[in-house]
């Protein structure tokens, strides 16, 4: 039985990352129903029906790995935390009430991938995620003995930066689509793929490693 | 292998745990099927069919609070639990009962929003949510060695008011709809926000680490 | 890092117990995707509309009460579990296959309360599922090193007859189906119900805590 | 409080095997959906209704064991991990990305059983999880400190043979549907089959358990 000391160090991290991890699988596997089988079959054969869904597969393929990038940013990121408070949990929350709307924004731009007003949405969402996620950063780094406490600062720094690389570049990306939706998809595409090339915890975590061995 | 002797201390919580996490992040999650892509575009453009979207965005925002509340709620009741019963798990199992019906409230407040019918579909399960919630408190703190035996007393009655406060101020939502569904639809959104702000659980924890280290 | 003794331990139960509580939260929450709001109000109101939903509330409730039977049943039966093979695993995915099915029958009755069909479709799924169960029970307490050595007989014995009892009764409720589909409602109704007051794994592990205790 | 040298060591594997118990949870109960309750009754009757649906019970109890297959080698492949890095997440994430198809490809083939493309996209998924299984399987052997030292080169041969296994069966199959559907399904039937009696990690560690206790 757990004793009052226990309690007294507050509560512990492990039930938020029950709750995001499921989050999360259930997002990513509800991309799946967005990929409608057809109804009947075209004058193209399923053949034809499935190629002209391919806007559709482009949009579960990169929203896949859109939501596994945060994903990974919030194991890597709850590695550090040591016990969760009320505001910590309601940062989460607002975090999770944002991943919840990426099914929806993905099926939009599946639906619509020339419509400018589609590749916005996209677009907000994926500024506001790692907005939200930067919140989380802040307040957890902070001084609240949320985090283990050798937390090395010039880490604290990099994954800040690291959180406001995407809200930076999507207005870009918006801008671009009243030139022509395509360059707008392009970047949509390419700020996934240098977000999971680039992670900064994996690289701390890395070299932390070489120092205990070497 | 576990021994005998640790049978005897009964079923251990975190299934429990892992069933309410999955259920709030199933049911948070659902809730974003209620945003459907409109099929064609209207008169107005896709700017104009989201925008039409109001009340759903509005009630999946307002829902996904309210299942935020219960959730950490649970977290922070179950912080305290040391071992489960018959009885225990069945009260858990009602509250999820509860917990699986948000989705179909809120798609019908989100559809139907200056229906009365609607609000007071709504407005009595976020009153029985917490009678449910109210239920489990109750028989957990009971003398059953189901939680920590240092719980404070105090922190008992506090909770227990807590949970009653919301089917408390629901009959008057339910009434003022009758006069005007917009104020209705007001004391659904100041209630979970005064819940996020008011935690004697959260009070509670903090005022045991100040304790610990001071 | 886990050692070759470890390994030859066996695969601990902790991820067979996680993709249960997966499944279980999933189908309970699924069940209310066959509430469907009304696309248009009728002439009795939206009070109306809801009303004529009884039967799906009425499903709802009882598809909600026998997941929760099983769930605590796995909870309780793999409280004893030591190590999962792959036969003890395959058994689970075959029991796991008839839970998903349960939303599918609870639809099928919901839309169809008074056909044979639809009654007898629920009743071999309520027989088919304690029948799975007895299966993983039987395997795991043979004599194969899966369970606590300290296993009483007279609680596997009590355990599989718990288990036989629903399937013995299922046939009696379809066969009351051909004179009177209520009658053969009554009893999906009743069966649930016995089985959440009667739990032979709860009864011996209160008495296990009164004699450690006493 | 996990010190620095703690973090040296790495990320744990359990947000990893959680995420992935939730996205196999889905993925299998989501099959369910395919099984439509019919809106009006046939010419024959509700049975003659349930039993015209006979393709997509199959698709629902084949794919069922598929993804039992997949969930199962990912547990015991896992069994053996210390710690994972970014490219073992990824690699994962690509996996689960394959997994959540599933639906997909299953509704298709449910829909369309004698569609020759919709039995070779089932066939194509079914040949790319393994491969996909086969990349993490690689990745985690090599020589990176992800895995138990003591992991037996004969067990990691095995088990890459039998990722290849698959890959090596579903251009067969393939070419069978243009000869005649159903020997193709035939095939995909069967080896599911084969794949669950034949498991080289469970025979290792049985073996491993021989040894422990003789």
């Amino acid at each position: 039985m757990p004793s009052k000391q226990e309690h007294a160090r507050g509560l512990p991290r492990n039930r938020l990352e029950t709750l995001a991890d499921g989050v999360f699988a259930i997002v990513m596997t509800l991309l799946v129903l967005d990929l409608r089988v057809p109804e009947t079959i075209g004058t193209g054969g399923l053949a034809g029906d499935l190629a002209a869904l391919w806007p559709r597969f482009a949009t579960y393929v990169i929203t896949f790995i859109v939501l596994g990038i945060y994903w990974f940013a919030h194991h890597q990121v709850f590695h550090f935390v040591a016990r969760v408070d009320r505001t910590l949990v309601w940062l989460n929350i607002l975090f999770f009430m944002g991943v919840g709307l990426t099914p929806f924004a993905a099926s939009l731009l599946g639906s619509y991938p020339n419509e400018i007003v589609a590749l916005a949405f996209y677009g907000i969402l994926l500024a506001l995620l790692p907005l939200l996620g930067y919140g989380v950063w802040w307040y957890m780094t902070g001084d609240r003995g949320l985090v283990d406490q050798v937390l090395d600062p010039v880490l604290v720094k990099k994954v800040r930066l690291w959180f406001l690389g995407g809200p930076a570049v999507v207005p870009l990306a918006i801008s671009l689509s009243f030139v022509n939706t395509f360059l707008s998809l392009l970047v949509y595409i390419i700020l996934p793929a240098v977000y999971v090339f680039f992670n900064p915890v994996d690289r701390y975590l890395g070299e932390l490693r070489k120092e205990g061995t070497g």
